[in-house]
């Protein structure tokens, strides 16, 4: 990770290079993140796999380059995309026996501001959300807001605003859960909170399950997440999981885990929880030999040659999946 | 209920009445059903509700007449409907504290035969599904199917074809559930199968359960069912769930509480599971005063005035509903 | 139609006690509409049809109750309904040769206030449009907007405010065109505009492309409109068309045919033109040879029984349909 | 372009081994494009854009690489994409006054076989077709089919066969109509038809219109169509348009414009017509000052370096666009 100096520093010393017509300071209000991942399967069968790993277009995030290496190299009538219900995009790869090797590598350009904080924004009444918001006020899979319900009016209910509910969550989970895996592919929001270990993916579930319950509609996002202004990390970078929240006509971004704003979250999918967004899908057993991923600020201006191969960067090995017919590698 | 002769019976001894220009024997194909329901919530606040309990016309069943009635009476900008992401029409009411009463009375045409069994359909491949139908494979909140993999291959996964597979499902919850209240709306599908304990909605959830853990897509269908040809039942009538399999391009109707064939099924919805198809959900607390449901087949051409009031029929008195945020009040 | 006095006379006499049960002050906000129609056609061949009929719940308007009536009677496989693109339902009708008859009776529950005036509502600019609503900027097969974005600047570009502006095209068209058949079914907006003569579906397809070339987002609606606070109108009566341009983050109703506000609109669908929501389309040559429209005001609580009959309403009798594969009948 | 054999005469050198994973005989099945364009626009005020110009990933094709440039480097507030009602990814770009550049590169991989021809496909008759594809059997903006139905029953009304019926559409037009501009961006069908001369996007309207005629669900294609295995073109290279019609469960590609078929299209998006699909839509008065469009087969394996520039391929400039609010170069 390349050293940064804040937003508003760096506008005064770093003057636009790249061809623009527009003020220097335009220059300020964007960076530009290397995002990606390589991941290699071994398969013991022929296995229908998705992927739910592609960026769109939005207010906030664009895509500058992509490019996607999947081998072997499959015939075209073996892998395709479609749009799911949420708007997410989904490959779907027909993988033969053996070892499937999937990577993606992206030229990001992000915001360059922090995770915006607007505290006072109200909660909407549930008379007053459009329909189609209905359903992230019911429970989902991994989302068990129903039997947290009592805790969470218990916990929360006299807390005044909509943002003020979530963040007054995001605070709870910081301060009593332990960040560490103690939870599987198939733990709930509710028994990672009493568990009191989460990652990533089950401070999410536990941030949506508590908003969902106190009426609140939140749906659960995946993406990722590179250490800009915060220490560096050296564990396995990975896939990042944090939640958004509806409030006051638009999505509003929290992240349990971190707490704090961030800069530079590229948002891949979105959904009820990690059961429609989960990264990797594969119908059959597999096992996950190697994955490497990738998210970095960066200066350059378009993607290196695939000669010069992928950012070195810390890899998990050997992860063996467990042999359920979904198997969903976790998120950190 | 009336008496009925079977389908091809009647057809010898009932000539068509209804101003038929068609020959006598298309009357053989299709009988009407009156089916509808009576609500009442005592309610301590104002409280947005959801409700599922719209059919709509399909191949297979079309709506002669239909009814509402909503008392107190709600000013319009208090009631609305939509159509959510599954397609079912949803109702939108803003209730005010104190009684809330929701009548809806239908006068259904169906078809008079059973439904079809076609055992030799097969298991369309993962690769070869539409993508739009992926999300039907998922876990989803009620249908823990990642939890009962293995087991849903243990007992199933020697068995070729996709029909034949999804009926030795239904064979085994058949011989292993008993019939009998159990569970709570929080009951998952692999609680309510090692509780050995089920009423229909567990059924249907067991159901979608091991289909989907056999990568047969399935979703969870509520509606009415009469009791044609069948012994008559002494407990109150109530909405009714059983659950759809997709084979050979088509949903196919499965019963695991009942199964075998039936004649008279009314579709309202379908969903992942009982939490998208609730055919109440409150936001708040609330107690089901009165629960009266009727579906039985009619020779009526029309709705009788409302001053006939609604059918005789028994009623459930007094359920009182879990104070969680979302309530759903059992189907039977 | 029944005598009453207009919202605001009442709002004199009988307070509006907002949040009340007492049936009267709850009168004062709704009436009751009693709407249908008949529709005889002759085929001279088995021919597929659609009806864009049924009117949904929407805020402002709730269904009390319905009936349809379909002669001959078909087989359940032969009818059945889906969700357009535009959240229409559309019924589908397999039309043996011969007499077709359709009949729908509502009893309908609508504001009895007139249409709102906002005329201080801001034009929303296209950037900040929702992605969904830019569809509603392009031409269609009847809104050939494209073809007088000229004129539409020449004429209302100065005009500052987007109600303003849609409002002045209502003037301007009811200034400049004639009530009148003189367009077909394949009559354009700028084909009508220029020949000077129009019924309610080319001012309403007028209104649509003057807006659109204004960047003003504009669908067309089709329904009924009872004559309620008007003089009577001697004429047959028929399904009406208007239109609605999305200004301030909501669809506004504005009527080129009439231009004034109106009380008892039932909204039945929207789509880009007459093309997508035409009550009636066939595949095939078809002869409309009697049609009824009804659209009054009721006192009535329920729809009277069958027997009865519809509403003594004047009727339009042998409208032979152009052999066209798409026949449209007229709306008026 | 590089030299290539074609795909029956590759198959006697290189042997199919189907299921292989050897790269040598993978390769036979495919091939890989770089495709892409550069457009520059100067533009008198702010100007909301879309481009219509993203392809997806579906069977057939793939995208390897993809990198997209905007000069100037606008505020990421000011683009972001959405998917449109027909599933196609829309750019949104809230361009500036002046000038302003957009260039897209990728690098794809399609299919090396020519478009299938599989004459014997009947005609899905009307009541058997799904509900959401009845809306390309209507008329719409540039198909106006609706006025061409005597004329395509009284030709191909005795044509037994769907795509038989498709197949002499496309003769005809190839027979009748002069490669040529003589339309505008507001021509239809019919009369693009009765001009006598056509370009892609008249060849492909009057195909789609015609069909729809016919009752033959028919929607309009654009993408890249590279030059291979026919005779070189000296003109500027241009976006593509072809048509699809929905026979025995699939869209069917179909060219009137070439009416043989061709290895290589790559399909950005489909739409009722030109309206929905123009690959770009400005809403203001445009200049297209400078268009180069490329797609090229090619061996590389990845993008070359930005510093290479985009291929060697003639271009159009001074592209007047008309003043009208939405302009739309024209397709070749």
């Amino acid at each position: 990770m390349t050293e940064r100096t804040s937003p508003s520093e760096s506008a005064l010393v770093e003057p636009a290079l790249t061809g623009s017509t527009r003020p220097d300071t335009i220059r300020a209000d964007t960076i530009r993140i290397r995002a990606g991942f390589e991941l290699h399967f071994e398969l013991t069968q022929p296995t229908p796999m998705l992927f739910v790993v592609e960026p769109t277009e939005r207010p906030g995030q664009r895509i500058l380059a992509a490019r996607k290496r999947v081998s072997p190299d499959l015939p075209l009538s073996e892998t395709s995309s479609f749009i799911d219900i949420y708007g997410n995009t989904v490959w779907r790869i027909q993988a033969p026996a053996g070892r499937l090797e999937v990577a993606h590598d992206l030229l990001m350009e992000v915001s360059a501001h922090k995770d915006p904080v607007i505290g006072h924004l109200p909660k909407t009444p549930i008379e007053a959300l459009p329909g189609n918001l209905l359903h992230y006020l019911l429970p989902s899979r991994y989302v068990d807001s129903d039997l947290i319900s009592s805790e969470a009016w218990r916990l929360f209910g006299d807390i005044y605003g909509g943002w003020a509910q979530a963040q007054a969550v995001c605070d709870h989970l910081q301060a009593t859960l332990q960040y560490g895996a103690g939870s599987t592919s198939s733990t709930s929001a509710r028994e990672a909170y009493q568990s009191g270990y989460a990652v990533c993916r089950d401070f999410a579930h536990a941030g949506v399950a508590f908003c969902r319950a106190l009426n609140l509609p939140a749906r659960y996002v995946c993406g990722y997440l590179p250490d800009i202004d915060v220490p560096p990390d050296f564990r396995p970078m990975d896939f990042h999981a944090w939640f958004e929240v509806w409030l006051d006509g638009a999505w509003r971004t929290f992240d349990a885990r971190h707490n704090f704003p961030r800069v530079g979250r590229i948002l891949i999918a979105t959904g009820r929880d990690a059961s429609d967004v989960a990264f990797n899908t594969a119908f059959g057993s597999s096992v996950l030999a190697h994955m490497k991923v990738w998210a970095d600020e960066t200066e350059a201006t378009e993607l290196p040659p695939l000669s010069e191969g992928f950012p070195q960067t810390p890899t998990v090995e050997g992860l063996r999946l467990s042999e359920a017919w979904v198997d969903r590698p976790r998120l950190t």
